[in-house]
């Protein structure tokens, strides 16, 4: 028993190491470009161990999309804050998402280009991940405003929508985050509260959102003029 | 010189109607299930005819991105009004755009699901045109916000973050409509400029964003509580 324990152990990690390289590789050369040559040789071992493993190209990209739509669901989960301001739950919840996109842009690539762009297979994987992450916007922006008493009668249609609304905001500013130099998780989900929560109609006329004092990380650039939390 | 011009109508009429049988295929069947048998027989034309225009399954399909992609742009544009108040032109142009994308569901299937999902060709060819609407919608935003008088400061880059957000949102939201019964252009466009302009934070203190009372078309559904127009 104690032997094939520690048989098993090296073979998770091995296979831990050949969804890095894979990730990498993917997201960085795109998915028909990839070689399974360059996925071994990054992983640091042989091709034919890599088809051991994972089976061929196809089942290889499908762990990479699983395995980061998984780190990315947990990632955008615990961010978050039920016993929070609705405002504050955006806020962190945007955070842990761009802080993750950012910190990962070839898992971000892999799901949100590679996976959509190289057939229905994989682009239905996707779409998968995609409609449980709506819903589960849907639950906190509904929570949200029944905590907020003022609007019970916000039907569930209309916040499936502005949940959809979100959620396509949310994942084009990580596409532009991801491609613009110099733009941090932070300022990404400062651009996102500006435009969610206080609206373009404050922004216009001057009214920001800034981000609580209590969690700076380095500063915003290009949002001026607030003092206060608008909305 | 008159013979030449009278055969030439004919061809560019068929094409369209290949083109228009092609479209709704693609956007129905999906690129890899739809045939050109079925191309050809939905247009009336036979199978040698659409190979002899249009060369290929992979140059009509390119053939209708751009067709489509064209016609979409152009009726956004259209909706845009430069000389009403920037909440106004905001409407105007979502309304064009949904009214659009429900009109010719077809189409939009083909310029954000099909295209993006059928190798770096086709994505290449609709990152394009998408990257123009995100021009496009900048020039909108900072014209309205110099308009406005109030923000001369925000920056160009703040601005493209904030077009990218627009644009994403726009997209989620045509698809979720158009996939959802029942749900009409207006409200896409209603649901769209409670989300950006308005802002959640006003909409969860039950301050909605009102379309206007000049161009009622039907009336919306799970847009309550809004007197007038807020920010």
């Amino acid at each position: 028993m104690g032997a094939v324990k520690t048989k098993r152990m090296p073979r998770a990690v091995r296979e831990q190491q050949m969804l890095d390289a894979a990730v990498r590789t993917f997201g960085q050369r795109g998915y028909m470009a990839a070689s399974m040559d360059e996925i071994a040789e990054l992983a640091g071992v042989s091709k034919p161990l890599v088809y051991l493993y994972l089976n061929s190209k196809e089942d290889l990209f499908t762990a990479c999309i699983r395995r980061e739509a998984k780190a990315l669901t947990e990632a955008v989960r615990a961010g978050a804050r039920p016993g929070l301001p609705a405002d504050r739950q955006l806020w962190s919840g945007l955070t842990a998402f761009f802080t993750h996109t950012a910190r990962h842009p070839d898992g971000w690539a892999v799901l949100h280009l590679q996976a959509r762009t190289h057939g229905e297979v994989f682009a239905a994987e996707i779409a998968a991940v995609r409609a449980e992450i709506v819903a589960f916007v849907t639950q906190l922006i509904l929570a949200a405003a029944r905590e907020a008493h003022r609007d019970p009668d916000l039907p569930e249609r209309e916040v499936s929508g502005l949940a959809e609304a979100l959620v396509g905001a949310a994942e084009a500013l990580a596409d532009w985050a991801n491609a613009t130099p110099g733009v941090t998780a932070r300022q990404s989900a400062a651009t996102l509260m500006n435009f969610a929560w206080a609206g373009l109609g404050d922004l216009m006329a001057g009214r920001h959102w800034t981000p609580p004092d209590d969690d700076t990380d380095g500063g915003i650039h290009g949002i001026h003029g607030g003092t206060g939390q608008v909305g």
